[in-house]
């Protein structure tokens, strides 16, 4: 196959040699440029759209490519094959930039996690302060006191703390000069072995402070979540979140465990999450406070099983196949130059233990961070990302279980869904002429509808009868808001510029298409909770308390969700809202001693109910997939 | 200074780009190619011998190019700057390549090595006995038994051996992949860590041997000397040793930390050492018998101060200035990858400690290698190498000093000078009418003249008083074997093409320089072994026993060296020549237990003495550069 070209016009214009045969889709990746590509290159979302300017391309199906998008001469990437030299465009939207989002932890979160990490102590767990500073004003060396760099070091650190020095053959590469330049007037960080040694972390020259910080993290399929912790304190010094960049290799994580298993694809996604996901978060992050990357010491790293294997470059490929094996679920504690992160080299790295194929360290972590494993009563804890995970159990078991819910709750295959981003609509009710009003995050101009806005607004058209229990838009009903395409799908319109006295600079509407998945994903996690109780021949009355995590956003309107059949029909007040209990559990682990120990622990403790092995299950799903659910005593309270 | 080119003509001709101003020696070095330049391009060694073909170029001074170079139109590449396009042609004799010489280990070096372990063991130390391997035939995976596949793997481990396996990450990438490809049965190396826990080396599939080795090397200044040990039977399997490839960047170590110092001069030297020195001779080693790399899980590494921080790639550039300062003494543990050596990344991998800037992890391996740590008596290590170490003590106390010899004892900075090759001639006697009788290593036809030669050469050139005490040859006597070039430089022709009955091929002789550098190298030990000795107002007679070791070959005349003033004049018997004690140190490292630990206590125990800072010692050294001395009386027993 000879070689052709393909460039994309932008402002500094690239041409890449591509062998011909490829698809536009995969010649666009080798620039380093990301597109948006859920189904990853299946021609199935219709998300990968660019437009072609001069060359010829064979083209295959572009059923998912909607109208209005080809009468903007747009097409699809994936399924456009260079057979000689061509020259794209690619629209803005198109392109996928993990967009960082600094956000400086709101009281009530630090108050939470300080609250979560004191009621541990109190119940006997200690404070972990194993990393200290140390100043050292060293003698310099001569004739007489001819002492090699490393022993002057380790004798003045001896008399200084009691403890022998461990010092790395990196840190010993640096000493000499370090020394010299500061007239052998030092700093170290190190840790206390506890055994009469210390790990030398770092050494610096001068005076002045010298902060130890730590990192928490939580890998989800399309989020990353980061906190930095003042290590000697113990305190949240900030916080950030990014799109996961691997998204562009598909939305859900069996196109991930796909593309990893083609030749490159893991270590390119190794490279989306370390390099350019989470490496430019701690970047971030630490240039807006000006620490060290030499600083950060210690971290804690939460997620499912199919983002660990990838963050660590292990093959995921047989956590799809029959019996679902991962290749690993307890990671050996790490040095910070093995996660190829911005961090101390030498800083301990640990990664939260996964349970199964789908129930990884994120819930291991979130399990922790919840009173679930420790209290007699029956809780649970539900976490609602790309992937639903359930855990059900008290200090005697934990059971837990997967479904896959797709990205819908997080707004991912949703035509207008996103993060809870500002400007996303939060919430929404619908008047009985099928009028819209919604509150968008810190009140922006609406642009998009999060995860928590799209269970009210499903819950509101139901209510209203715009649509039926299968989601269906009625054909009856006369109201500009509701149009049918020419395929017949039927869309209802929240905000528009073309509406009068709108603030909208865009279309911002719901598809019986977005419903469908909704309904799906919902579906999916009633079931897996309902198969859980049933594992255990336990009626969902016995649950004093349900902590629900995960991206779905703060605001989420549990009435709402109950009424929708997403939630067990129990009283609202049963249920808590926890945020991020993944970060919320690694957060914990970095800062009491017993947290790692703790958490291996509930992971080993877990058992684990894989779904698709329960015969069941599919009839549940099935029965799920209806607004609030085809068996309607089961949601008493539902009034839609 | 614009780019110019130097085309270096043989069998695949390289063109380099190189600024206008570079010297050829440091032209030809950016291509890899290594030339014999042992004073490092000062201009006073003569040997960077090339030839140029086209060209121009700016000369420097070329005192030290010998008339026969000169004459067929060699020039120094080292004296010679580019200045415009250059064409040269590298004579065979001016390249180094590090000629790997792999040695059947005689059955006595075995035995002795042997002998030294059992007494080690018989006095109380214990065999390291920690190394093992486990076939494992696990059960497969099935949804009933979804263990990922780490934990399947320490499950049957736990279940094999008792022991709680700890698996590195790169082990983990590999394993699922080893698990399917071997149908679940697979071998695992594992070190027992004595706690319960083993630490996973390597894991393959299959049946069949699984053989795990020891590697214990000693870089030497000159040579490197490399043993293959069996670690299940501690025996040695191969020996190999190859000259230390950093020669052609000066012959010895001042030379080495000053090119050391250059911009990336550190990086090239480390780059000499690891990879173009001990990387082929451990490839060698194995590829003669069918190891892996994987299969090497141990290795005891010793070498001198400025080869330790080398080999580290840790500058020695404090080494060589007042007060001379290591930057490192005590090296951490490392694994294997750290040295980038061909062995089990996870491997162990012990740096013999050092004392001082000159007595380094060569000597305290080589001091715990024969008894003088351990006995009543007073005794004395000699350790003849490109330096001179010297130490003294008994179970008390250890001291410890240095010398610059030079290379002389290795054959280096001798015209005629080799390590003890086939066809090096080892022993010599002159008759009375000058005619010498040689022995020669393997009783090849001569081609170079190795230590223990040059000792009986000069001595018995001082007995028929071909040379004065000072060296200098008589201008006397009647011998065809005698001659003296313009400037004046007398030579002794010992073998040569050109006499009558001879077989050899080439000239091989002496001259009056070489015999300056001897005797200077002589004087620099004995003067040492005074200062030790004077140091703790201890006469010589105290001494029970003097172990001589290092490159200066198995059949040094101690007698001869006695009557040359070389070493101390005390009855022959006491005196036992012990090989490369420094390997050997290494390989009793890594097969007793208590190897390494006593070492370090070794070395924390010795005494450094400063030579350069003892008023006395130049003055001693002065006195000590004459056959035998300038006073008689130290050496009664000496003829000559």
């Amino acid at each position: 196959m000879p070689a052709t070209t393909v460039t994309i016009k932008q402002k500094k214009p690239v041409t890449l040699s591509v062998l011909s045969g490829t698809t536009l889709l995969d010649a666009v990746r080798t620039a380093g440029i990301s597109l948006d590509s859920p189904c990853n290159g299946n021609g199935t979302c219709g998300k990968c759209r660019i437009r072609i300017l001069e060359g010829e391309t064979q083209t295959g199906k572009l059923d998912a490519l909607k109208p209005e998008d080809a009468a903007k001469g747009l097409t699809l990437a994936c399924q456009n094959i260079v057979t000689g030299p061509v020259t794209i465009e690619i629209p803005e939207k198109t392109r996928v930039t993990g967009k960082m989002r600094i956000t400086d932890i709101s009281e009530k979160e630090k108050k939470t996690l300080s609250l979560v990490r004191k009621e541990r102590i109190r119940e006997g767990m200690t404070p972990r302060e194993i990393y200290h500073t140390q100043d050292l004003d060293l003698p310099h060396p001569d004739l007489g006191d001819n002492l090699s760099d490393d022993e002057r070091f380790r004798r003045g650190f001896r008399k200084a703390t009691g403890l022998e020095a461990d010092i790395s053959i990196t840190t010993l590469r640096f000493l000499p000069d370090i020394l010299r330049t500061s007239d052998f007037n030092v700093r170290a960080i190190y840790r206390d072995n506890g055994n009469g040694r210390a790990k030398i972390l770092y050494v610096a020259g001068g005076d002045g402070p010298m902060p130890i910080y730590g990192l928490a993290v939580d890998i989800g399929t399309t989020s990353v979540a980061a906190l930095i912790i003042d290590m000697t304190t113990s305190k949240v010094i900030s916080k950030a979140s990014t799109g996961n960049t691997q998204a562009s290799y598909g939305a859900d994580v069996i196109n991930r465990i796909v593309y990893a298993e083609k030749p490159g694809g893991l270590i390119r996604l190794r490279k989306e999450i370390v390099e350019n996901t989470i490496s430019p978060l701690i970047r971030t992050l630490i240039r807006e406070t000006g620490i060290l990357p030499e600083n950060i010491v210690s971290a804690a790293i939460a997620g499912n099983t199919t983002m660990t294997h990838l963050f660590l470059g292990v093959s995921p490929e047989h956590l799809r196949r029959e019996p679902y094996i991962p290749a690993v679920t307890h990671v050996p504690e790490l040095m910070g130059y093995q996660t190829k992160l911005p961090i101390n080299p030498a800083a301990d790295v640990w990664i939260a233990p996964s349970v199964a194929s789908y129930v990884g360290g994120d819930i291991t972590a979130g399990v922790f961070a919840v009173p679930i494993w420790k209290e007699e009563e029956f809780s649970m804890l539900i976490d609602l990302g790309t992937n639903g995970e359930i855990v059900f159990g008290n200090s005697d078991f934990l059971m837990t279980c997967a479904c896959s819910a797709g990205p819908a709750f997080e707004g991912g295959e949703i035509d207008c869904g996103s993060r809870a981003v500002p400007g996303a609509i939060e919430a929404i009710t619908i008047s009985d002429d099928y009028e819209p009003s919604f509150r968008t995050i810190m009140d922006e101009a609406p642009v998009s509808i999060c995860g928590s806005g799209i269970i009210d607004l499903i819950c509101e058209l139901k209510k209203t009868g715009i649509i039926d229990g299968r989601g269906k838009i009625s054909r009856d009903l006369n109201s500009d808001r509701i149009s049918f395409d020419e395929y017949g799908i039927g869309r209802y319109m929240i905000a528009s510029p073309d509406l009068p006295g709108s603030l909208a600079e865009k279309d911002v509407y719901i598809t019986e298409v977005d419903i469908d998945n909704f309904i799906k994903a919902k579906g999916a996690v009633y079931s897996a909770i309902a198969t859980l109780l049933r594992s255990m021949d336990l009626p969902v009355e016995v649950v004093s308390a349900i902590y629900i995590a995960g991206g779905i956003g703060t605001n989420i309107n549990i009435r709402n969700a109950i009424r929708l059949g997403m939630l067990p029909d129990i009283p609202e007040e049963t249920y808590y809202y926890i945020g991020n209990s993944s970060v919320q559990g690694a957060y914990l682990a970095l800062t009491l001693n017993e947290g790692k120990a703790k958490t291996e622990e509930i992971a080993h403790n877990m058992t684990y109910i894989e779904l698709s092995a329960d015969p069941a299950y599919m009839d549940d799903f099935l029965s799920a997939c209806f607004i609030p659910h085809t068996d309607r005593s089961l949601f008493p309270s539902s009034d839609i």
